[in-house]
Protein backbone atom coordinates (compact mmCIF):
# COMPACT_ATOMS: atom_id res chain seq x y z
CA UNK A 1 0.00 0.00 0.00
CA UNK A 2 1.27 3.74 -0.82
CA UNK A 3 -0.38 7.12 -0.81
CA UNK A 4 -0.33 8.74 -3.67
CA UNK A 5 -0.79 13.15 -4.49
CA UNK A 6 -1.88 14.21 -7.63
CA UNK A 7 -1.47 17.57 -8.56
CA UNK A 8 -4.43 17.93 -11.10
CA UNK A 9 -5.90 20.65 -13.75
CA UNK A 10 -9.23 20.84 -15.29
CA UNK A 11 -11.61 23.24 -17.01
CA UNK A 12 -14.78 22.80 -14.87
CA UNK A 13 -17.13 23.74 -17.59
CA UNK A 14 -18.76 20.38 -18.22
CA UNK A 15 -18.96 18.63 -14.35
CA UNK A 16 -21.05 19.63 -11.85
CA UNK A 17 -18.13 20.37 -9.47
CA UNK A 18 -15.15 18.07 -7.97
CA UNK A 19 -17.21 16.51 -5.05
CA UNK A 20 -18.58 12.80 -7.06
CA UNK A 21 -22.18 12.80 -7.26
CA UNK A 22 -24.44 9.99 -8.43
CA UNK A 23 -25.08 10.04 -12.19
CA UNK A 24 -23.62 13.42 -12.62
CA UNK A 25 -20.17 14.39 -14.51
CA UNK A 26 -18.05 15.33 -12.03
CA UNK A 27 -14.25 16.04 -11.49
CA UNK A 28 -13.77 13.63 -8.39
CA UNK A 29 -15.98 11.09 -10.14
CA UNK A 30 -13.89 10.55 -13.79
CA UNK A 31 -10.43 10.67 -12.27
CA UNK A 32 -11.72 7.91 -9.84
CA UNK A 33 -13.11 6.48 -12.91
CA UNK A 34 -9.61 6.42 -14.46
CA UNK A 35 -7.79 5.40 -11.93
CA UNK A 36 -10.26 2.71 -11.86
CA UNK A 37 -9.77 1.97 -15.11
CA UNK A 38 -5.91 1.80 -14.56
CA UNK A 39 -5.46 -0.25 -11.74
CA UNK A 40 -8.60 -2.37 -11.57
CA UNK A 41 -8.80 -0.93 -7.68
CA UNK A 42 -11.57 1.20 -6.67
CA UNK A 43 -9.90 3.97 -4.56
CA UNK A 44 -11.14 6.68 -2.12
CA UNK A 45 -9.71 9.96 -4.01
CA UNK A 46 -9.82 12.71 -1.39
CA UNK A 47 -9.25 15.92 -2.92
CA UNK A 48 -8.29 19.30 -1.47
CA UNK A 49 -10.72 21.75 -2.38
CA UNK A 50 -14.16 21.21 -3.01
CA UNK A 51 -14.67 23.41 -6.12
CA UNK A 52 -18.12 24.16 -7.36
CA UNK A 53 -19.47 23.42 -10.46
CA UNK A 54 -18.43 25.09 -13.49
CA UNK A 55 -15.27 26.41 -11.30
CA UNK A 56 -11.69 25.55 -12.38
CA UNK A 57 -8.44 24.68 -11.65
CA UNK A 58 -4.76 24.73 -12.46
CA UNK A 59 -3.53 23.50 -8.98
CA UNK A 60 -5.86 21.01 -7.79
CA UNK A 61 -4.57 18.75 -5.31
CA UNK A 62 -5.94 15.22 -4.49
CA UNK A 63 -4.44 11.90 -2.35
CA UNK A 64 -5.35 8.19 -2.54
CA UNK A 65 -3.99 5.13 -1.03
CA UNK A 66 -3.61 2.08 -3.44
CA UNK A 67 -2.12 -1.45 -3.71
CA UNK A 68 -1.36 -1.68 -7.20
CA UNK A 69 1.81 -2.88 -9.31
CA UNK A 70 1.52 0.57 -11.45
CA UNK A 71 4.85 2.19 -10.76
CA UNK A 72 4.23 6.43 -9.14
CA UNK A 73 5.79 7.45 -11.85
CA UNK A 74 3.76 6.15 -14.67
CA UNK A 75 0.24 7.21 -12.93
CA UNK A 76 0.25 10.82 -14.63
CA UNK A 77 1.12 10.13 -18.17
CA UNK A 78 -1.28 6.68 -17.81
CA UNK A 79 -4.30 8.40 -16.11
CA UNK A 80 -4.38 11.22 -18.79
CA UNK A 81 -4.35 8.54 -21.54
CA UNK A 82 -7.80 7.64 -20.21
CA UNK A 83 -9.09 11.13 -19.22
CA UNK A 84 -11.19 13.78 -21.35
CA UNK A 85 -9.03 17.02 -22.63
CA UNK A 86 -10.56 19.13 -19.65
CA UNK A 87 -8.78 17.26 -17.14
CA UNK A 88 -5.22 16.97 -16.64
CA UNK A 89 -2.51 15.33 -14.10
CA UNK A 90 0.47 17.36 -14.11
CA UNK A 91 1.88 15.24 -11.67
CA UNK A 92 1.71 12.02 -9.06
CA UNK A 93 4.18 11.52 -6.55
CA UNK A 94 4.69 9.16 -3.27
CA UNK A 95 4.00 11.26 -0.25
CA UNK A 96 3.90 9.92 3.70
CA UNK A 97 1.04 7.96 4.39
CA UNK A 98 -0.04 10.94 7.09
CA UNK A 99 -0.09 13.09 4.38
CA UNK A 100 -3.70 14.63 4.06
CA UNK A 101 -4.20 16.90 1.53
CA UNK A 102 -6.99 18.99 3.58
CA UNK A 103 -5.70 19.27 6.73
CA UNK A 104 -1.99 19.34 5.52
CA UNK A 105 -3.08 22.37 3.58
CA UNK A 106 -0.51 25.58 4.64
CA UNK A 107 -3.19 28.12 2.28
CA UNK A 108 -4.38 28.14 -1.19
CA UNK A 109 -4.85 30.99 -4.09
CA UNK A 110 -7.62 31.59 -5.98
CA UNK A 111 -7.69 34.07 -8.81
CA UNK A 112 -11.11 35.66 -10.02
CA UNK A 113 -11.20 36.99 -13.83
CA UNK A 114 -13.70 39.46 -14.65
CA UNK A 115 -14.31 40.63 -18.41
CA UNK A 116 -15.46 44.11 -19.21
CA UNK A 117 -15.86 44.48 -22.81
CA UNK A 118 -19.03 45.47 -24.08
CA UNK A 119 -18.63 42.20 -26.58
CA UNK A 120 -18.50 38.79 -25.02
CA UNK A 121 -15.21 37.45 -25.51
CA UNK A 122 -15.96 34.15 -27.03
CA UNK A 123 -12.52 32.56 -26.70
CA UNK A 124 -12.35 33.23 -22.84
CA UNK A 125 -16.11 33.43 -22.40
CA UNK A 126 -15.49 29.86 -19.90
CA UNK A 127 -13.37 31.21 -17.86
CA UNK A 128 -14.52 34.57 -17.03
CA UNK A 129 -17.47 36.81 -16.03
CA UNK A 130 -18.83 39.05 -18.77
CA UNK A 131 -19.86 42.10 -17.19
CA UNK A 132 -19.64 44.58 -19.33
CA UNK A 133 -19.05 47.92 -18.63
CA UNK A 134 -15.84 49.97 -16.68
CA UNK A 135 -15.34 49.23 -13.14
CA UNK A 136 -12.90 51.20 -10.97
CA UNK A 137 -9.41 49.29 -10.50
CA UNK A 138 -8.39 51.79 -7.71
CA UNK A 139 -11.35 51.63 -5.50
CA UNK A 140 -11.87 47.93 -5.58
CA UNK A 141 -7.51 47.86 -4.58
CA UNK A 142 -8.76 49.77 -1.61
CA UNK A 143 -11.52 48.25 -0.83
CA UNK A 144 -9.37 44.65 -1.04
CA UNK A 145 -7.43 46.02 1.69
CA UNK A 146 -9.52 46.01 4.46
CA UNK A 147 -10.17 42.00 3.47
CA UNK A 148 -6.44 41.31 4.40
CA UNK A 149 -5.36 39.90 7.92
CA UNK A 150 -7.63 37.55 10.30
CA UNK A 151 -10.93 38.49 10.25
CA UNK A 152 -14.61 36.49 10.81
CA UNK A 153 -15.69 36.24 7.15
CA UNK A 154 -18.98 34.74 8.16
CA UNK A 155 -20.59 37.83 5.69
CA UNK A 156 -18.82 36.32 2.98
CA UNK A 157 -20.11 32.72 3.62
CA UNK A 158 -23.02 31.22 1.63
CA UNK A 159 -25.45 30.13 4.14
CA UNK A 160 -24.65 26.50 3.41
CA UNK A 161 -21.64 26.77 4.99
CA UNK A 162 -21.97 25.11 8.27
CA UNK A 163 -18.07 24.82 9.68
CA UNK A 164 -17.90 25.82 12.68
CA UNK A 165 -15.45 29.22 12.64
CA UNK A 166 -15.59 31.55 9.93
CA UNK A 167 -12.71 33.00 11.16
CA UNK A 168 -9.77 33.21 8.21
CA UNK A 169 -6.70 34.91 7.56
CA UNK A 170 -5.85 36.57 4.17
CA UNK A 171 -2.67 36.55 3.06
CA UNK A 172 -3.19 38.31 -0.26
CA UNK A 173 -6.02 40.09 -1.99
CA UNK A 174 -5.05 41.78 -5.16
CA UNK A 175 -6.86 43.23 -7.89
CA UNK A 176 -5.31 44.45 -11.03
CA UNK A 177 -6.75 45.79 -14.29
CA UNK A 178 -5.25 45.75 -18.07
CA UNK A 179 -7.58 46.68 -21.25
CA UNK A 180 -10.65 45.23 -20.85
CA UNK A 181 -9.59 42.09 -17.98
CA UNK A 182 -9.99 42.83 -14.12
CA UNK A 183 -8.10 40.24 -12.14
CA UNK A 184 -8.63 39.48 -8.86
CA UNK A 185 -5.79 37.25 -6.88
CA UNK A 186 -6.92 35.80 -3.26
CA UNK A 187 -5.02 33.91 -1.16
CA UNK A 188 -5.87 32.25 2.39
CA UNK A 189 -5.43 29.75 4.97
CA UNK A 190 -8.67 28.87 4.05
CA UNK A 191 -11.55 29.23 2.63
CA UNK A 192 -15.43 29.39 3.57
CA UNK A 193 -17.94 27.85 1.21
CA UNK A 194 -18.42 30.49 -2.12
CA UNK A 195 -16.18 33.03 -0.64
CA UNK A 196 -13.94 34.09 -2.76
CA UNK A 197 -17.06 34.37 -5.22
CA UNK A 198 -18.83 36.48 -2.53
CA UNK A 199 -15.80 39.10 -1.87
CA UNK A 200 -15.39 39.44 -6.20
CA UNK A 201 -19.20 40.20 -6.05
CA UNK A 202 -18.93 42.55 -3.14
CA UNK A 203 -15.80 44.28 -4.62
CA UNK A 204 -17.98 45.40 -8.03
CA UNK A 205 -20.16 47.05 -5.81
CA UNK A 206 -16.81 49.33 -5.18
CA UNK A 207 -15.64 49.38 -8.52
CA UNK A 208 -19.22 50.58 -9.60
CA UNK A 209 -19.26 52.68 -7.26
CA UNK A 210 -22.20 51.74 -5.45
CA UNK A 211 -20.38 51.08 -2.25
CA UNK A 212 -16.88 52.51 -0.91
CA UNK A 213 -14.30 50.43 1.73
CA UNK A 214 -15.65 52.12 4.05
CA UNK A 215 -19.00 49.96 3.31
CA UNK A 216 -16.44 46.67 3.14
CA UNK A 217 -15.68 47.56 6.83
CA UNK A 218 -19.72 47.58 7.09
CA UNK A 219 -20.15 44.69 5.85
CA UNK A 220 -17.17 42.67 7.04
CA UNK A 221 -18.32 44.04 10.46
CA UNK A 222 -21.78 42.73 10.24
CA UNK A 223 -21.20 38.88 9.88
CA UNK A 224 -23.96 39.05 7.78
CA UNK A 225 -24.48 37.06 4.30
CA UNK A 226 -27.24 39.45 3.25
CA UNK A 227 -24.97 42.46 3.59
CA UNK A 228 -22.55 41.89 0.99
CA UNK A 229 -23.00 42.29 -2.70
CA UNK A 230 -24.25 39.22 -5.12
CA UNK A 231 -22.28 36.27 -5.41
CA UNK A 232 -20.06 36.30 -8.80
CA UNK A 233 -20.64 34.09 -11.46
CA UNK A 234 -18.51 30.32 -11.05
CA UNK A 235 -16.96 30.54 -14.36
CA UNK A 236 -14.31 33.37 -13.39
CA UNK A 237 -12.81 31.46 -10.38
CA UNK A 238 -9.82 29.25 -10.80
CA UNK A 239 -8.01 27.72 -8.33
CA UNK A 240 -4.34 28.19 -8.80
CA UNK A 241 -2.37 26.60 -6.37
CA UNK A 242 -2.43 24.77 -2.52
CA UNK A 243 0.68 25.04 -0.23
CA UNK A 244 1.46 22.57 1.92
CA UNK B 1 -32.74 47.26 -49.26
CA UNK B 2 -29.27 48.00 -47.20
CA UNK B 3 -25.75 46.04 -47.61
CA UNK B 4 -24.67 45.47 -44.21
CA UNK B 5 -21.21 44.46 -43.20
CA UNK B 6 -20.79 42.04 -39.56
CA UNK B 7 -17.55 41.72 -37.81
CA UNK B 8 -17.32 38.77 -36.00
CA UNK B 9 -15.92 36.51 -33.54
CA UNK B 10 -16.25 32.63 -32.73
CA UNK B 11 -14.60 29.23 -30.64
CA UNK B 12 -14.85 27.35 -33.77
CA UNK B 13 -14.75 23.83 -31.49
CA UNK B 14 -18.18 23.36 -31.76
CA UNK B 15 -18.84 23.86 -35.50
CA UNK B 16 -18.58 22.22 -38.85
CA UNK B 17 -16.82 24.99 -40.09
CA UNK B 18 -17.98 28.05 -41.65
CA UNK B 19 -20.16 27.00 -44.23
CA UNK B 20 -23.84 26.20 -44.14
CA UNK B 21 -24.62 22.35 -44.69
CA UNK B 22 -27.68 20.69 -44.10
CA UNK B 23 -28.56 19.10 -40.39
CA UNK B 24 -24.87 20.25 -39.02
CA UNK B 25 -24.30 23.03 -36.79
CA UNK B 26 -22.30 25.88 -38.60
CA UNK B 27 -21.11 29.51 -38.01
CA UNK B 28 -23.23 30.23 -41.68
CA UNK B 29 -26.17 28.92 -40.70
CA UNK B 30 -26.05 30.03 -36.85
CA UNK B 31 -25.91 33.31 -38.20
CA UNK B 32 -28.53 33.44 -40.77
CA UNK B 33 -30.61 31.20 -38.38
CA UNK B 34 -30.37 34.39 -35.71
CA UNK B 35 -30.72 37.07 -38.69
CA UNK B 36 -33.70 35.31 -39.71
CA UNK B 37 -35.15 35.20 -35.81
CA UNK B 38 -34.31 39.07 -35.68
CA UNK B 39 -35.93 40.16 -38.40
CA UNK B 40 -38.38 37.28 -39.85
CA UNK B 41 -36.02 37.36 -43.15
CA UNK B 42 -33.90 34.80 -44.81
CA UNK B 43 -30.70 36.51 -46.29
CA UNK B 44 -27.49 35.27 -47.95
CA UNK B 45 -24.50 35.39 -45.56
CA UNK B 46 -21.73 36.02 -47.90
CA UNK B 47 -18.56 35.44 -45.29
CA UNK B 48 -14.86 36.51 -46.51
CA UNK B 49 -13.13 33.04 -45.81
CA UNK B 50 -14.39 29.86 -45.44
CA UNK B 51 -13.01 28.51 -42.07
CA UNK B 52 -13.04 24.58 -41.43
CA UNK B 53 -14.72 22.82 -38.59
CA UNK B 54 -12.45 23.85 -35.69
CA UNK B 55 -11.12 26.56 -36.73
CA UNK B 56 -12.00 29.53 -34.56
CA UNK B 57 -12.01 33.59 -35.56
CA UNK B 58 -11.39 36.64 -34.16
CA UNK B 59 -12.24 38.66 -36.98
CA UNK B 60 -14.20 36.96 -39.75
CA UNK B 61 -16.17 39.08 -41.97
CA UNK B 62 -19.30 38.56 -43.87
CA UNK B 63 -22.33 40.70 -45.86
CA UNK B 64 -25.40 40.52 -46.64
CA UNK B 65 -28.56 42.63 -48.47
CA UNK B 66 -31.81 43.60 -46.47
CA UNK B 67 -35.01 44.98 -46.51
CA UNK B 68 -35.91 45.67 -42.82
CA UNK B 69 -37.01 48.08 -39.88
CA UNK B 70 -34.37 47.06 -37.77
CA UNK B 71 -31.81 49.63 -37.18
CA UNK B 72 -28.25 49.16 -38.54
CA UNK B 73 -27.21 50.08 -35.52
CA UNK B 74 -29.44 47.71 -33.20
CA UNK B 75 -28.08 44.33 -35.30
CA UNK B 76 -24.95 43.68 -33.57
CA UNK B 77 -26.34 43.42 -29.88
CA UNK B 78 -29.37 42.28 -31.12
CA UNK B 79 -27.69 39.40 -32.85
CA UNK B 80 -25.58 38.64 -29.74
CA UNK B 81 -28.42 37.93 -27.65
CA UNK B 82 -30.35 35.34 -30.11
CA UNK B 83 -26.58 33.26 -30.80
CA UNK B 84 -25.29 31.00 -28.38
CA UNK B 85 -22.20 31.85 -26.27
CA UNK B 86 -19.33 31.10 -28.59
CA UNK B 87 -20.45 33.70 -31.17
CA UNK B 88 -20.06 37.37 -31.62
CA UNK B 89 -20.74 39.86 -33.60
CA UNK B 90 -18.70 42.59 -32.83
CA UNK B 91 -20.24 45.15 -34.73
CA UNK B 92 -22.62 45.51 -37.74
CA UNK B 93 -22.24 48.56 -40.21
CA UNK B 94 -24.02 50.21 -43.80
CA UNK B 95 -21.73 49.44 -46.19
CA UNK B 96 -22.17 50.47 -50.04
CA UNK B 97 -23.90 47.90 -52.49
CA UNK B 98 -20.93 47.38 -54.30
CA UNK B 99 -18.50 45.74 -50.73
CA UNK B 100 -17.92 42.27 -51.94
CA UNK B 101 -16.51 40.69 -48.12
CA UNK B 102 -14.63 38.29 -50.33
CA UNK B 103 -13.19 40.37 -53.44
CA UNK B 104 -12.36 43.38 -51.79
CA UNK B 105 -10.14 41.25 -49.59
CA UNK B 106 -6.61 43.05 -49.74
CA UNK B 107 -5.17 40.83 -47.04
CA UNK B 108 -5.56 38.47 -44.14
CA UNK B 109 -3.74 37.85 -40.81
CA UNK B 110 -4.25 33.84 -39.56
CA UNK B 111 -2.56 33.00 -36.07
CA UNK B 112 -1.48 29.44 -35.47
CA UNK B 113 -0.58 28.10 -31.73
CA UNK B 114 1.32 25.28 -30.35
CA UNK B 115 1.82 24.45 -26.59
CA UNK B 116 4.97 22.36 -26.49
CA UNK B 117 4.70 21.08 -22.60
CA UNK B 118 4.24 17.40 -21.62
CA UNK B 119 1.09 17.93 -19.65
CA UNK B 120 -2.48 18.95 -22.23
CA UNK B 121 -3.28 22.68 -21.17
CA UNK B 122 -6.88 22.01 -20.12
CA UNK B 123 -7.29 25.85 -20.31
CA UNK B 124 -6.30 26.55 -24.14
CA UNK B 125 -6.85 23.32 -25.67
CA UNK B 126 -9.28 23.83 -27.67
CA UNK B 127 -7.60 26.52 -28.54
CA UNK B 128 -4.07 25.50 -29.38
CA UNK B 129 -2.00 22.06 -30.91
CA UNK B 130 -0.62 20.44 -27.77
CA UNK B 131 2.54 18.74 -29.58
CA UNK B 132 4.75 17.85 -26.56
CA UNK B 133 8.61 18.26 -27.09
CA UNK B 134 10.96 21.26 -27.93
CA UNK B 135 10.56 22.87 -31.49
CA UNK B 136 13.99 25.17 -32.50
CA UNK B 137 12.22 28.25 -32.97
CA UNK B 138 15.03 30.15 -34.45
CA UNK B 139 15.41 27.75 -37.09
CA UNK B 140 11.38 27.76 -37.73
CA UNK B 141 11.93 31.87 -38.33
CA UNK B 142 14.26 31.43 -40.61
CA UNK B 143 12.70 29.04 -42.91
CA UNK B 144 9.92 30.90 -42.46
CA UNK B 145 11.35 33.74 -44.52
CA UNK B 146 11.86 31.75 -47.45
CA UNK B 147 7.88 31.78 -47.86
CA UNK B 148 7.79 35.33 -47.94
CA UNK B 149 6.71 37.34 -51.20
CA UNK B 150 5.11 36.15 -54.85
CA UNK B 151 5.22 32.18 -54.82
CA UNK B 152 3.20 29.56 -56.38
CA UNK B 153 1.77 27.58 -53.26
CA UNK B 154 0.68 24.88 -54.82
CA UNK B 155 2.75 22.43 -52.23
CA UNK B 156 1.16 23.92 -49.40
CA UNK B 157 -2.36 23.82 -51.06
CA UNK B 158 -5.24 20.31 -49.53
CA UNK B 159 -6.29 18.30 -52.27
CA UNK B 160 -9.18 19.62 -52.44
CA UNK B 161 -8.40 23.20 -53.80
CA UNK B 162 -9.51 23.60 -57.45
CA UNK B 163 -8.65 27.50 -57.74
CA UNK B 164 -7.16 27.90 -60.77
CA UNK B 165 -3.87 29.64 -59.58
CA UNK B 166 -2.14 29.30 -56.51
CA UNK B 167 0.69 31.75 -56.36
CA UNK B 168 -0.20 34.09 -53.65
CA UNK B 169 1.54 36.69 -51.84
CA UNK B 170 3.11 36.60 -48.56
CA UNK B 171 3.66 39.36 -46.59
CA UNK B 172 4.43 38.43 -42.92
CA UNK B 173 5.43 34.76 -41.64
CA UNK B 174 6.42 35.13 -38.17
CA UNK B 175 7.65 32.55 -35.51
CA UNK B 176 7.96 33.49 -31.89
CA UNK B 177 7.85 31.61 -28.92
CA UNK B 178 7.72 31.82 -25.12
CA UNK B 179 7.04 29.49 -22.31
CA UNK B 180 5.80 26.60 -23.56
CA UNK B 181 4.10 28.60 -26.61
CA UNK B 182 5.32 28.63 -29.99
CA UNK B 183 2.95 31.05 -32.55
CA UNK B 184 2.87 31.44 -36.10
CA UNK B 185 1.10 34.78 -37.76
CA UNK B 186 0.77 34.59 -41.22
CA UNK B 187 -0.19 37.11 -43.14
CA UNK B 188 -1.39 37.16 -47.04
CA UNK B 189 -3.10 38.37 -49.80
CA UNK B 190 -4.91 35.35 -49.93
CA UNK B 191 -5.19 31.65 -48.97
CA UNK B 192 -4.57 28.21 -50.83
CA UNK B 193 -7.01 25.56 -48.95
CA UNK B 194 -5.59 24.72 -45.80
CA UNK B 195 -2.35 26.91 -46.75
CA UNK B 196 -1.61 28.03 -42.96
CA UNK B 197 -2.09 24.50 -41.17
CA UNK B 198 0.31 23.20 -44.00
CA UNK B 199 2.53 25.92 -43.67
CA UNK B 200 2.94 24.84 -40.13
CA UNK B 201 3.04 21.45 -40.45
CA UNK B 202 5.89 22.13 -42.72
CA UNK B 203 7.76 24.48 -39.80
CA UNK B 204 7.67 21.56 -37.67
CA UNK B 205 9.61 19.72 -39.33
CA UNK B 206 11.78 22.20 -39.80
CA UNK B 207 11.12 23.04 -35.89
CA UNK B 208 12.34 19.45 -35.03
CA UNK B 209 15.12 19.17 -37.09
CA UNK B 210 13.89 16.30 -39.73
CA UNK B 211 14.72 19.51 -42.25
CA UNK B 212 15.82 22.54 -42.82
CA UNK B 213 15.68 25.71 -44.53
CA UNK B 214 16.80 24.67 -47.71
CA UNK B 215 14.35 21.54 -47.83
CA UNK B 216 11.43 24.61 -47.50
CA UNK B 217 12.86 26.17 -50.80
CA UNK B 218 13.04 22.31 -52.47
CA UNK B 219 9.18 21.67 -51.27
CA UNK B 220 8.39 25.18 -52.39
CA UNK B 221 9.66 24.65 -55.78
CA UNK B 222 8.47 21.36 -55.88
CA UNK B 223 4.87 22.09 -56.65
CA UNK B 224 3.32 19.23 -54.90
CA UNK B 225 1.63 18.31 -51.78
CA UNK B 226 3.25 15.25 -51.02
CA UNK B 227 6.65 16.98 -50.34
CA UNK B 228 4.81 19.64 -47.59
CA UNK B 229 4.82 18.03 -44.12
CA UNK B 230 1.63 17.00 -42.42
CA UNK B 231 -1.35 18.96 -42.15
CA UNK B 232 -1.24 20.91 -38.10
CA UNK B 233 -4.88 20.20 -36.36
CA UNK B 234 -7.47 22.53 -36.71
CA UNK B 235 -7.72 23.47 -33.32
CA UNK B 236 -4.36 25.61 -33.15
CA UNK B 237 -5.90 27.75 -36.22
CA UNK B 238 -7.40 31.57 -35.68
CA UNK B 239 -8.70 33.98 -38.79
CA UNK B 240 -7.07 37.51 -36.43
CA UNK B 241 -8.15 40.02 -39.12
CA UNK B 242 -9.21 40.92 -42.84
CA UNK B 243 -7.51 44.07 -44.34
CA UNK B 244 -10.07 45.58 -46.74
Amino acid sequence: MRKIKLLIQYDGSAYHGWAAQPEMPTIQGTLTDAIEKLTARRVELFGSSRTDAGVHALGQVAAFTIDSPVPTENFARALNNMLPDDIAVVEAVHVPDSFDPISDTKSKIYRYTIYTGPVRPVIQIRYCWHRPGTLNVEAMQAAAKILLGMHDFKSFASAADNRESSIRTIIKCDVSGKDNEITFDVQADGFLYNMVRNIVGTLVEVGRRRWTAADIERILAAKDRCQAGPIAPASGLCLMRIFY
